[in-house]
C-alpha cells in the first residue's frame, strides 16, 4: 500500500482528550508517509510542497475503530434478536459458524464482509473468525486486500458448544500454532490475535495452551467477559476456583499485563474484576447495541472511565445488528443516559465528544498511535459528506458532526477513506 | 387523490393480532377504491379483473404510523441531544419554534419536512406544528399535497415558555377558532387536532378554552404526558389540585372519553394515571428514542399492553433524531429489553412481531381501520426492496422482515408507497 504524503483540506474535527472536540473550519491535516504531521488552521510553510486534496466544506475526522466484531456472524445480521445470549448462540450463532468449514461458503461470506467493512466508517477492527484456520486465513487476506487494518482471531473452543464446532484440545493448539506460523508477518495490515471464544467453551488445558502461545509469540488476546448474568454463573460453576470471570483468563496469562488484551462487554464486572482490568491494562470493548439486543444490560462505562480504564467501542455484529460505528457511538450515548437515569445518577451520561473520543482515540490505542490528528499518529481519516443533512439553518462544525453521528445511516455519505495514509476509497 | 382498485403481488407481511405475524409468499393484497379487500395466497376469482402490480419477491407491509412528531423541530434533528427535556426545550426547541412566525422560514422548513416524510416509511402521522396558524396551514397543505394522512395541531401555550412563543390566552383561543374554521374539512387527507403543548405551558383558562373547543368541534386532542421527572414535579406545583398529571387534562375535557386523545411518552404515569388512561381510552404514543436521547427513561409498554391500553409508536422528532419508523420499532424493542433486564423481570420484552403491530395496527387505530391488510382496512402499503440485504443465506419472510427493520436505514429501499389506495411514490 502506498504511504503517500499529502494534506487534506476541509472542516477538521478530532479529539485530543476525552470530552474535548478540536475543530478547524477550512483547516488542514498533513500526512507524511502515512504518519500524521498534525492539524493546522493554515498550511505551515514546510508542507507547502505537498499535494493538497481539497474536500471543501466536508467534515474530516479520524477513522473509526471497531474493537469487537464477529465476521462469520455477518450473514446473521439483524436475525433472531428476540433471544438472550446463551439461547441465541445455540439457535443462530453456532449453526452459522459451523458453515465456515466449507471454504466455498466461507469465501462467499467473507468477501461480502470485507467489502462491506471497507465501505463502512471503520478503518481498523479487532475481529473474531471461527475455529476454521483456512477460513480465517482467507478472511485475513480479504481484509488486507481491502486495505483495512485488523487483528483477526482463529477461535478456540473445546467444550460446551455445538458438536460441529468443538475442537479436540491438542488439535486446537496445533492448528493455532500452524495458523500463527503461517500468518504472523505475512500481511501488511492484518495480524493474528489469540481468541479463546469465552471461558465457558474453553477447558483449562486449552486456556493453558493458549497462554503458552501468548508467551511464545507475544501476540495480543481478545475474548468476552461478563456479558450476561447466566453466563457469569456458568463460569463460576465451570471454574469454581475463580475469584471472578476475568480470573479465569488471568490464571492462564490471557488477561493483560504482558499480553495486550481486549475484552468485550464487561457489563457485570465485579469490583475485583474491575480492579484487575485496570491493573492489567485490559481494554474494554463496549458494545452497547449488542447489550441491548441480547437483553444483557448496560455496561458502566462512566465508572470505567473514572477508573482510568482503557475503553473503546465495538459493534459486536451480529449481537449488534449494525456494522456502523456511528450508530455504535449513538447507542453508547443512549444507554449511558439510561444507566444514569435508571441505575446510578452519580454516573453522568456520555457526551457526544466523549463517544467520539472512544470511537477514535479510545479504541485506536489498541493499535498504537491511532485515532487522532495529532502529530505522530497513523493517518486514518474519513471524509464525510453531510450535504444531504443540510436544512434551513447554518450549523457550526460541532453541530454538523453531532448531526452526522445521529443521521449517518439515513443521510450520510463517506466521500473518502484513508487508512495508514493510503487512500482505500478510490 | 385517486382511490384506485388493484392487487399488489409479493411477499405479504402484516399483523392481525398483537404478537402474531401473517406472511404470504407470492401472495396478493387486494384494494378496491382505497379499501383493502384482504390478503390471499391466490387471487380470488372475483378480483381477477383487477390490475395486478407484481412486486416479485419484495416485501409488502401496511404503512407505518407515527403517533408523535414535531414538524418545526425537524431542522434541529440530531442537535443538542446532550441535554434533558426542560433544558433542551429552552436551549433548542423554543428558539427554533419561534422562527415559524416568519413565513419564508416556515415554508422552506415545512417543505423539506413534508418531502422527507413522504420519502419515509410513514404513511400517517399525528403532528405538532407551532403556535403560528399561518405556518400550520402551510404545513397542512404541504402534507396534503404529499398525499400523506395527518392530524396537524396548531400549538397552544400561554405561560412558562420563551416570550417569543407565549400567547395571550384569549388570542390563543381566537386564533385556534379561526384556524379550525378554516381548516376543518378543507383538505382531503389532513385534519386539525387540538394541541395544548403540555400542561406546564398552559394556564387553566387556556385549557378550559380548549376543552370548550373540543366539545364544540368534536375533534381529537394530542399532548405530552409524564415524560420526565422534573416535568411531573413542575406540573404538581403548577396545578396543586391535580391528583396526577393526566388529571390536569382530564379536568378540562382533554383526556379521552368523548375526546379522542393521544398522549406522548407516559414514561412515569402513576397507578392512578394509568387507570384513567385505560378508562378514558387515551392512546399512548411510545417514543423510545426520544426517551433515551433526553435521558427521560423507559415507558412500561408491556404493562400498558397487559392493561389493554391502546399503544402506538412515535419518533418524536427532534427529541428523537430519526424520522424512521423502522428505527422506532427497533428502539422500542431495545428499551423494552432494558426495562425487563434492569427494572422489572415480570415485564417481557417486546418481540419484533409486537413492535410491528404497534407501528401498524396499534397506531393505525387512532386513524380508524388502519394498519392491516384485513378486509375493510384503508389501503396503506409499503413495498420494501431488501435486495441489498441479501447475503449468502436464504431467509424466510419473517427473517427478511426482521432484518429489514434492523437495517432499513443502511441497506433498505422503499420501492413504492400507497396511502388510502393512492400510489404516492411514483
Amino acid at each position: 500500500m502506498e504511504k503517500a504524503s499529502f494534506a487534506l483540506k476541509g472542516t477538521i474535527c478530532y479529539a485530543k482528550t476525552m470530552g474535548e472536540l478540536e475543530t478547524l473550519d477550512q483547516g488542514y491535516v498533513v500526512c507524511r508517509e502515512g504518519i500524521c504531521e498534525g492539524a493546522y488552521p493554515v498550511l505551515p510553510k514546510e508542507y507547502e510542497g505537498l499535494p493538497v486534496i481539497d474536500y471543501k466544506n466536508m467534515l474530516i475526522i479520524p477513522g473509526l475503530v471497531d474493537l469487537h466484531i464477529h465476521a462469520p456472524q455477518y450473514p446473521s445480521q439483524g436475525l433472531g434478536l428476540d433471544l438472550e445470549l446463551l439461547d441465541w448462540l445455540k439457535a443462530h450463532t453456532f449453526p452459522e459458524e459451523s458453515r465456515y468449514g466449507d471454504m466455498e461458503y466461507a469465501k462467499k461470506a467473507y468477501r461480502i464482509f470485507a467489502q462491506d467493512l471497507k465501505n463502512s466508517a471503520t478503518t481498523r477492527a479487532v475481529i473474531f473468525s471461527t475455529i476454521h484456520t483456512d477460513a480465517a486465513k482467507f478472511l485475513m487476506e480479504a481484509l488486507n486486500d481491502a486495505g483495512l487494518v485488523a487483528f483477526v482471531g482463529k477461535v478456540n473452543m473445546d467444550q460446551n458448544c455445538d458438536d460441529r464446532l468443538k475442537e479436540d484440545t491438542d488439535a486446537s493448539i496445533e492448528a493455532t500454532v500452524s495458523w500463527l506460523d503461517e500468518t504472523l508477518g505475512k500481511y501488511e495490515t492484518v495480524r493474528p490475535i489469540l481468541t479463546p471464544r469465552f471461558a465457558p467453551s474453553c477447558s483449562e488445558a486449552l486456556l493453558e495452551g493458549l497462554g503458552g502461545l501468548q508467551k511464545k509469540y507475544k501476540i495480543p488476546v481478545q475474548s468476552h467477559l461478563s456479558e450476561n448474568l447466566s453466563e457469569i454463573s456458568w463460569v463460576k460453576e465451570l471454574f469454581p476456583w475463580s475469584s471472578c470471570y476475568g480470573d479465569v483468563y488471568e490464571r492462564f496469562g490471557l488477561f493483560g499485563g504482558e499480553a495486550k488484551t481486549v475484552m468485550a462487554h464487561c457489563v457485570y464486572s465485579s469490583k475485583e474484576e474491575v480492579a484487575r482490568i485496570k491493573q492489567n491494562g485490559v481494554y474494554v470493548a463496549h458494545c452497547p447495541q449488542s447489550n441491548m439486543n441480547l437483553a444483557s444490560g448496560i455496561a458502566p462505562i462512566r465508572k470505567y472511565l473514572e477508573e482510568g480504564i482503557a475503553v473503546g467501542l465495538g459493534t459486536d455484529v451480529a449481537g449488534g445488528a449494525s456494522m456502523s460505528m456511528f450508530r455504535c457511538m449513538i447507542d453508547a450515548i443512549c444507554v449511558s443516559k439510561l444507566y444514569w437515569r435508571l441505575l446510578d445518577q452519580s454516573k453522568k451520561p456520555l457526551t457526544m465528544e466523549e463517544a467520539f473520543y472512544l470511537a477514535t482515540k479510545g479504541g485506536g490505542a489498541f493499535f498504537g498511535k491511532v485515532g487522532s490528528f495529532e502529530k505522530g499518529y497513523e493517518m486514518d481519516a474519513l471524509v464525510l459528506d453531510d450535504g444531504k443533512m443540510n436544512g434551513v439553518r447554518k450549523l457550526d462544525a460541532k453541530q454538523r458532526l453531532e448531526r452526522y453521528f445521529y443521521l449517518a445511516e439515513e443521510k450520510g455519505r463517506i466521500a473518502a477513506k484513508y487508512v495508514g495514509g493510503a487512500d482505500i476509497w478510490n
